[in-house]
């Protein structure tokens, strides 16, 4: 019965490319089992790659000993084993899991190098509701009381979860009923750990109560994944109508609900890798931004961080996009990654402004900052310096630095999401690059 | 402290426009701090009317007492209450409080007769997190899971919850430092309801490892409700970006992720009234019926509701929409309710296809069904029997008898959503109305 659902989400797993299963096997109960069923699968699927790797963190007295199980079973089993130690500072106790977790991460991450490899945990039903209640603990919203995903993007390939619709009393039949050997984590039964109190204290209590509880919790955290899906995407589509180049647009913003432009602006926020906002700032960041005067210069500073408004626009500065590159080789058409985003050019006939594509013999730079020389903006007569473009465009100093300057050998030949020089600008129906720079 | 959040919450409602609240009163902790609340308000606003509902429902031996510590409590506060006395019958303890509340409410809609008018009720922070837990138990999705909102329509006026930030200890602190009297429900202390293990047995265990438990449950709960909200109105977009008068476009419908299209078809079907599907039986409404083969003719049939496939469109018929309604008077501009969905006229002298409007002395009345006349659809030439309209039209057979007829006097100018007659037909600049049918 638990292969049945097992392999459905392995056979899944395969029909999206992915040949090379490496199961995180910390040798307990849930890894035990998964790569028993792991096992099983590939003696119907022989063509498939299986290995484990277990993550040694020296924390347990008996982290050698678990070690030495893993090996063992392994062997029984034929199956390659990879092992890494690794060092966890210790904290305080509750933070241990976190920092251990981030460590085990770490190790998995790297041994997925292609796109047909995929880390497998065994996380079940349980876990799921467990993290739920943690979650609540910490008042968190629907990211932190939904489900685990049981298939997300992780390095180059998969992280996949194939057994959490799976309990754990189901997998424990199981493993006694195959005869497993399994170790046992003494540091389980703690209940310093504010996990270890809901699985041994809470959930018996809510089990006892209603026999169907940990099922129905289970189903409940299965929506809310569902729903927060269904809200992600909706919000990437908010996201992308709001979008100006880098920024942010003010009046887009404005025809969004309440709810809606706080979920963009904490989308933005995250693909920018900033730290998110407190609720204060949340508020400060829209009205004393946002909506201020047309002629104050506000901002919003937090964590190194700026929010700055330019004209109808929000725009993200951090340290690291404040101290400009001077100079950069394209080597197109690769996209190139800049400090405030990744930087493409699309070949087109059609639509926007086109930059004529360089000549072979003709090196691609991007720069940032003043020039001496002089430019010749398609828009405008005659040549002129950059620092009077700027101001004849109305661009904010402060905004001037962040702008890529495209260079063909020593010519300045565009501004991107600004102008292109008039002997580079195609011609109605001449094929050229669009350039773009997405964060 | 409590005052504060209380009178800023009944400051919003006088700002929405409510100028009587109506304390919807058991004699309780919970609802005697907010009549006592109120009250201190209504010192501070005396042109606001006040007044307590108590509703008797003969449950407990003791209901008879608590009728009188009601009135006795009113008359000390010249508060004015009126009781009302409601027969429950028994059945399973579980569903007794069910029952008791949805008689609650019918006796509360009663009183809000008009658009100034809100009923509020004494939830709090620990009712929100109790019903969490039970919609835990049931396996509920983020509408079960989410927060009751703080402001809601409710018959004509609205439904306030103006505690729900408070957590219990604090009403009783604040109604013990009032020396506020209040009548004690045995029944709150019987563990055999679910609401009450939770309240007397979980959330304790909770709270004592966990202090801050019930304030971050409380902020996850509202985080939950915040997030329906958006995902709500996102839904109602991809809904009526889907509808076809009283029907859904399947082509619409299929350019929507998986997770969108459920959540409109659910939509649909509460907007309609209709019993929600099963797992099952959606999947079944999707693959079996939406995606079925261009020349069958697939349903899906359940409690007395139906499912079909018309052309590119879903059609949801019921027993009701069966029995045509042979004529109704339309007191137009008054929207006129029919058993499928609601028909409006609107004036205008652009867009879509507009009907001539009728005389001042021409009756107007929608007919259903079969004619026996002749018909001059303006997209036809000549006239001809309806019933040959419809063939020409390929307009199913059991669809014909749901289309809306317009007559004005004894003839017949339109069929709603499907041709205007060649006379009443108005030319482009000319106005005229733009009938709508929408449910």
């Amino acid at each position: 019965m638990i292969l049945t659902t097992l392999f459905c989400q392995l056979d899944e797993l395969q029909r999206r490319g992915v040949h090379h299963f490496i199961i995180a096997y910390s040798g307990g109960l849930d890894s035990q089992t998964l790569l028993d069923g792991c096992h099983a699968y590939k003696l119907q699927h022989p063509h498939l790659q299986l290995s484990a790797c277990h993550v040694h963190h020296g924390l347990s007295d008996n982290a050698d000993q678990w070690l030495q199980h893993c090996q063992k079973s392994c062997q029984q089993l034929a199956i390659p084993l990879t092992f890494e130690h690794v060092q966890v500072a210790k904290g305080n106790r509750q933070s241990l899991e976190a920092v251990a977790r981030e460590a085990r991460y770490r190790v998995f991450e790297s041994l997925v190098d292609r796109a047909d490899c995929a880390v497998l945990t065994g996380h079940h039903q349980d876990d799921q509701i467990e993290t739920l209640f943690l979650s609540l603990k910490r008042g968190s919203g629907l990211d932190g009381l939904s489900a685990m995903p049981a298939l997300m993007p992780f390095a180059n390939g998969l992280l996949a979860r194939p057994m959490l619709q799976l309990s754990r009393s189901e997998l424990q039949q199981f493993a006694e009923a195959q005869q497993l050997s399994w170790i046992e984590d003494e540091s389980n039964q703690d209940d310093k750990f504010d996990r270890n109190f809901i699985r041994n204290q809470l959930l018996p209590l809510c089990q006892q109560r209603w026999p169907g509880f940990n099922q129905a919790a289970g189903r409940s955290v299965g929506l809310l994944g569902q729903e927060r899906t269904v809200l992600e995407e909706l919000t990437a589509e908010d996201y992308s109508n709001c979008k100006r180049a880098s920024a942010l647009s003010i009046g887009a913003l404005k025809s969004l609900s309440h709810g809606r432009r706080d979920r963009v602006l904490r989308h933005w926020l995250r693909l920018r890798q900033a730290p998110l906002w407190s609720h204060a700032q949340q508020q400060q960041a829209w009205l004393h931004v946002a909506l201020a005067q047309q002629d104050a210069e506000p901002q919003l500073n937090w964590a190194g961080w700026q929010l700055r408004r330019y004209r109808d626009e929000l725009h993200l500065l951090n340290d690291k996009t404040e101290r400009p590159i001077e100079q950069i080789e394209w080597h197109w058409p690769k996209p190139l990654t800049l400090p405030n985003g990744k930087l493409r050019a699309f070949v087109t006939d059609s639509g926007t402004e086109r930059l004529r594509e360089p000549t072979d013999d003709q090196s691609v730079t991007i720069r940032f900052g003043q020039l001496k020389k002089r430019v010749r903006p398609a828009n405008r007569n005659g040549s002129r310096e950059l620092k009077k473009v700027w101001q004849e465009m109305a661009v904010a100093p402060w905004l001037r630095q962040h702008i890529p300057l495209v260079f063909y050998d020593e010519e300045c030949v565009a501004a991107v999401g600004y102008w292109i020089a008039k002997d580079y600008l195609c011609q109605p129906g001449e094929s050229g690059w669009h350039i773009e720079l997405k964060c």
